[in-house]
């Protein structure tokens, strides 16, 4: 089945310790779309400027993504720029410039209101609400957030929560959230915000799914080397959703193995700047990670 | 078959932002015989003062742990005292008064020169190798350390590692000893120094093996409540050798599982001040969560 992400689609500027990588192709629902891309079809709703390099349209399009709900404005595209330092685990961002993702409300095409997998990638809630209110009785829905909505957009977020399936976030803003730095109350408090499934994610150290089965511990995919982590979470739960539509029966049941899939795509985003090693992985390359993780976790 | 282990014995004063304990029973030795005993039978080896409170004898005793090897000696018995942060995960040492351990020499009693399984607890690498000279044949010896030792004794540990199958130690000391910030790469660097097996402990996130076998990612029990983490390393590497200890075969075969088993106990102690909860345990505790852990990480 297909999956409709909604999410930002921007130009990253990024700088670590050992390169510059300026205008790559980035945005929540870009790393979301690709992952997602490698087990269903997907829809991408977002906007761009006129200025959006045309051999990124080219990249979705080799990934076959349905860009009917991709709007191009007059304007420029959503551009940040960040710089990471040694360790890879701290960044912080240089500029934002929002250009036409400033004034974007995501009208869906109608084709696209019946799509039966929902993800709502990081955006400002209000635009996740807009998609919401125009769909027609999802399967299944996620939402991703982050800590400047948790800032500057609380109550439209905590409204959204009673709307969804399940929330993925990570441990820093679960424990902004719920004021409890234990991830297990933490959980447990969101839970009683509205999502029945809780998927917190801990960079290096994997993620954790709380829900009515109890946990999971998903192990992330050890890495020799990490060369842009940005767009990892997006990754994590673009191939989450990606892998949960091409599943048959009760996507519930299939969310560990969904977190595994995530996990694996993750880490191949970890790899290159942007999207550049993730769009150079190939289905084969996935389930070869995918056996690993299932061989290092077994005892 | 039985384990000996060589370590500190102490008493430890413990603040935390919760209460206040003083002179708990404490130290490497103490922590890991206490986890051992549920698997397999001990022999302690260190040394305490006069002023050793008589009824942590008598918990020693109630673990049917072979005391021939505690030196009791004129003097006072090793006091620690730390102060842990709200989160826990930070502590600083208030005070430190080595007592009779200042002078300490572990000799052996001839019956324990034959012990398959040695655990070198933490204690200064000196006093590792003087009890691995006295050893004949021992099937399997893990070292455990700490920062300080990398700081003052590192020529004498890094000999030390050549002599041993396994060293065991927190991510921030594997950092420590290989300057990698990366925990393949560290340990990789450390098998080079000698050790088979290495496994990095991750505090609240598990913990890593790497032999041979490739990697295993061993998850750490989820606790809602952690009331006081001293001792939780040293009791999970207790737990884990006197698990190996009383499985059949090749010792590296089992070492997963054992690896699981030192999570459980590690968790039990972060439930109590010093040994008070770890001391109530009985097997089949160890056991439920052994099996909780089975299935949170299956997928």
């Amino acid at each position: 089945m297909s999956v409709l992400i909604v999410g930002s689609t921007a130009l990253d500027s990024i700088k670590t310790p050992q390169a510059e990588n300026p205008r790559l192709l980035g945005g929540s629902a870009s790393h979301a779309a690709i992952a997602a891309s490698f087990f269903s079809p997907v829809k991408l709703v977002g906007v761009v400027g006129e200025d959006f390099p045309k051999p990124y349209i080219k990249l979705y399009q080799k990934h076959r993504i349905d860009l009917s709900g991709l709007q191009i404005q007059q304007g420029k595209t959503f551009h940040w720029s960040g710089e990471y330092e040694v360790n890879m685990n701290n960044r912080r961002t240089l500029a934002t410039e929002l250009g036409v993702i400033e004034h974007f409300s995501p009208t869906l095409p109608d084709a696209h209101k019946s799509t039966p997998y929902v993800l709502l990638a990081n955006i400002a809630p209000a635009l996740q609400h807009h998609v919401l209110d125009q769909m027609w009785k999802p399967k299944f829905v996620i939402v991703d957030t982050m800590d400047l909505w948790l800032n500057i957009a609380l109550d439209d977020l905590l409204r959204l929560l009673k709307r969804v399936d399940a929330l993925v976030l990570n441990d820093s803003e679960a424990h902004q959230l719920t004021k409890s730095d234990n991830t297990l109350e933490a959980a447990r408090l969101i839970h009683k915000m509205g999502p029945r499934h809780v998927i917190i994610k801990k960079g290096e150290h994997g993620s954790i799914l709380s829900n009515k089965d109890g946990l999971f511990v998903c192990p992330a995919y050890p890495l020799k080397k990490v060369v842009d982590p940005t767009g990892a979470g997006d990754s994590f739960v673009g191939a989450l959703m990606g892998y949960l539509a091409s599943t048959r029966g009760n996507p519930e049941k299939n969310l560990r193995r969904a977190m595994v899939h995530g996990s694996v795509v993750a880490s191949f985003c970890c790899e290159g700047f942007g999207v550049k090693r993730t769009t150079r992985v190939v289905k084969r390359d996935i389930q070869k990670r995918v056996r690993e993780l299932e061989a290092l976790a077994r005892f």
